[in-house]
């Protein structure tokens, strides 16, 4: 997609927007606005509304909406100075765009922009297209609550999201995208696989089945091994930790409302949900000398991050999760080749994870809120830049997307379906070094300032598995099968065999299981095909006396009759 | 050491409790006193004072316990009618005892004991020694910090802690093994080695170095390998978990002290200071058949409990820790012989660890608070006796110290320099099948009961290895060592052909570092004793001549020089 077309696309599913505001004040004429931005393949827009929406309401919407397209309305601009546009807004009792203004005119605004489409006037930076015939491809999909400002101690809106393209055809694959979708839906995957489930008690914390347990592990030690073999440590810090490091960090300025906070002896802790400033006080306890550098201590670390409970969603949106994060502390010298090696690192886990695309992004300065001086961020945009240039990658940039203390690297998959997926990260921080008062003795004999890198390639592994299993419809790659192999006794005479079977399976590290319930034998395969084993082995009386096995492997039409050390020879 | 010896024990520490207290009150005769028990190996008394104490205070009343007990004092009891006692210790201003004996008229008593020695008179119930010329050998050893009944909002008084014996000789013993404990203090030993440390703004939670996240994992992985090897499959349930879960479980109700709670959506959560909740839950989502019995669950989940920060002691006693849990669902029939594999396999645990002595008890029903009828804590308490005698082992048993909800098997090993610790438990659980309604389906279709078992062989991870570095004194198993050879190079000239052995040994798994530093050799040779390491192998230039290496294997005078091929025989 290059990037006129996206813009084309943003333009597109913003003035989509409108007309579903338009729609809505046909039906709710006192309904309050709050925002309605274009998102991804789409757009929403939040409304205070009379009474609660039903699904039933949203056709009814799109009726209007395409009532409205119908008459191409023109999409028209005006600016009016901010004190009109205030008493404009009071008349039309738009409460939340009043606060909206407000909120400009404090930053130093005079002047506003507005939209009018048909009666509907919105308050607005545009762009906006000429008129509604552009829109020839809208879809209203779902309803959800949100809170005005993403703040749940204001009032709770009402969300209508939708969906807008260029042709009718893309919005067709996109249907056909969502239907796909909806199969490769990795919460009905883990039921079905039997991995994970969640509970009212622990809303957005999974709880891990053996299977889901086996995978999740396997995860956790094929990250432990590749970073052994890099030049990791793993250190493990603290979760539950007093108030005073999060201010001293600053996150309990920037971050205290996704935190859960406890009181005991008169001191105010608060659950992890990083694990950066436990690792800057392990790393503050010594004062490493110039050679010991680059210092790479991992930590799986568990965090914890309070999330509404209405944006929880499997294990894509989770409160409790554990990150495959590390943190570098090297020297200036050092940082474009440990950038160098932690994007190979990144590429080669999604590689060996089963995902062949990917896109890197680089986020630069932030206009407003950033710390260190214009120099230091170049030197270290400059690193990144090099870095990709060194591994002859190509990159986006996302303009002042950086993090305040330092700009990042963004590492995206794509998955089978074609949808992007934000994994990865690899973030300078000029921050915490600071704050910490970190130090390394360089060659000169005085104290020095390292340079840290947070990253985290798995990201979370919560968030892995969930676009890993939406990705392979459940397939997973063949060393996260927790059963790889299924032993199918055809009747419960042959079961013993069948143990006999399994058990030299496993001695050879097949890990292998059997079906020994008193199925039928076809029942016995389905239920084999729906949990997704790889190899399903029959075991009858023909096996039994022939010492061969009957093999069906997953995706192949045919079986095959095959000896077992042919048959381990797979693995 | 015999019953009636340990009486003695006792009733002489108490006696010798009660020469502290008029010592103190000769020297502070405003002194409230609260209570001063006898303790393994001695005694204390908590008192609330006009000054705090300073560690140059414990001479000065040791001296004045030394003079009373010169006098041969008698220990004399009489009884008085309740109400009396009150008004003498109203009038002796005791107000901490006063509320004592409040408390005995709550409960129904009439008339209470007093033993009078000297001028000092305590509200006791006895026994005493009959006069204090038994008491030969009195030391006082530390005072700390203490809560009146141990609650945080009550006066806090100071503790004076002593030790007493039936000789000279005993004491003498006494004071041989506390030298050779603070030599294997734990929490020195923690230092000395880098395994972790402990920072202000987490208080009994460790931070794991490299080297002591290295032995952490190498003993979970140990107890995941033995556990697959076992029959058990591995949960993971959430950290953090709501109080209706709590309530549900009976430890909101009996545990609450010991836990974090947080607020949010208007609902209260806990950190959960115990696995079996969640664990239930999980249990509870499938409705097994009796066919799937016995499903052992492990699960080595982090556990946060509150402890007053003045109890906390290095990795002996924390906040945050993790056990090798593992719930056991099983019918009746199958009880006797999961206990069997459960005592078998946590003695194979000990065995492996290097831990050759241990005693067992058998916890029975408590007099009090107990749930389940008599025939069943019967039954409970013979499959566990019964189990005892299948392994031909002795065990002793604790009357009445059964947790409320069944009977249960306690774990002591004994260390190096003799201590007793209490590492597993194996409990037969009667209350959480009920109260979260687990079943199984029986032969007969029927809903049935599961027998619940809670079993923890290492117990904390955090408690077994602070006990396992006082019991090898830092010489850890080899299994547990990061860096089991470490190369020294002579000079840096030979650092290039030290790295290239390295290489060859981790090649061949042997866990090897290299000392790079510009220290001496005598100095880089005795930095590698002080971490205990192994096996140091001396790298110049003879050895870069012919191949072979200079081996100083730990504990051994001599060093020997042999081929790289016949060093890893070693392993």
């Amino acid at each position: 997609m290059n990037k006129d077309s996206k813009i084309d696309n943003e333009t597109l599913r913003h003035s989509a927007s409108h007309i579903l505001a338009t729609a809505v004040l046909e039906m709710f004429p006192d309904a309050k606005l709050g925002i309605g931005p274009a998102i991804e393949d789409g757009f929403y827009y939040d409304f205070l509304l009379p009474r609660t929406l039903i699904p039933e309401d949203l056709p009814l919407i799109e009726k209007k909406m395409q009532h409205l397209i119908k008459q191409n309305l023109k999409f028209e601009k005006y600016e009016e100075p901010i004190e009109e546009a205030e008493k404009f807004l009071h008349k039309t009792k738009q409460d939340l765009k009043v606060e909206l203004v407000a909120g400009l005119k404090e930053d130093g605004e005079t002047k506003v922009s507005f939209y009018k489409t048909g009666n509907f006037v919105d308050l607005c930076k545009g762009p906006h297209i000429d008129s509604t015939n552009k829109l020839k491809a809208v879809k209203l999909t779902h309803i959800s609550g949100s809170y005005w400002r993403g703040d749940n101690e204001r009032p709770q809106l009402q969300r209508i999201y939708g969906v807008a393209f260029n042709s009718k055809e893309e919005l067709k694959e996109w249907e056909e995208r969502m239907r796909e979708s909806a199969k490769r839906d990795h919460r009905e995957l883990g039921k079905k696989l039997d991995l994970f489930s969640f509970h009212h008690e622990a809303p957005g914390a999974a709880f891990w089945h053996p299977r889901g347990k086996f995978v999740y592990d396997q995860m956790v030690n094929f990250m432990k091994a590749e970073n052994e073999k890099r030049g990791y440590e793993e250190i493990a810090t603290p979760i539950v930790l007093s108030s005073e490091l999060w201010k001293q960090s600053g996150h309990y300025e920037n971050f205290k409302e996704n935190m859960y906070f406890t009181d005991f002896e008169e001191r105010e802790f608060a659950v992890k949900p990083m694990n950066c400033p436990g690792g800057c006080q392990l790393f503050a306890e010594k004062l490493p000398s110039y050679r010991e550098l680059p210092i790479r201590h991992a930590e799986f670390g568990i965090v914890h991050r309070l999330e509404l409970s209405g944006v929880l969603h499997g294990l894509l949106r989770v409160r409790q999760f554990t990150q495959d994060d590390a943190h570098i502390y090297c020297t200036p010298e050092q940082l474009e080749d440990e950038i160098v090696k932690i994007i190979e690192y990144t590429t080669d886990v999604y590689k060996s994870f089963g995902f062949e695309n990917f896109e890197l992004f680089i986020a630069t300065k932030p206009e407003k809120k950033a710390i260190g001086d214009d120099t230091t961020w170049q030197k270290a945009t400059n690193a990144l830049e090099n870095a990709m240039r060194k591994l002859k990658l190509d990159w986006g940039v996302k303009e002042g997307e950086g993090a305040f203390y330092g700009p990042k690297i963004e590492f995206n998959v794509k998955d089978a379906i074609g949808r992007n997926w934000q994994l990865g990260t690899c973030q300078i921080d000029f921050n915490l070094p600071e704050r910490f008062d970190l130090n390394y003795i360089g060659e000169d004999g005085e104290k020095h300032r390292p340079v840290m890198i947070h990253r985290a390639i798995i990201g979370s592994f919560e968030r892995f598995l969930a676009v890993l299993l939406e990705h392979t419809a459940g397939d997973l790659p063949l060393f996260l099968q927790s059963e790889v192999a299924r032993i199918i006794p055809v009747a419960s005479e042959f079961a013993k065999e069948g143990e006999k079977i399994m058990k030299e399976l496993k001695s050879k590290g097949v890990r292998t299981g059997i079906d020994l319930s008193n199925d039928s034998l076809s029942k016995k395969v389905r239920n084999g095909e729906l949990m997704k084993i790889p190899y399903l082995l029959v075991v009858g009386e023909k096996e039994a006396k022939s010492g061969k096995l009957t093999v069906r492997e997953r995706g192949k039409e045919k079986q095959e009759t095959i000896s077992i050390a042919d048959f381990i020879k797979n693995f």
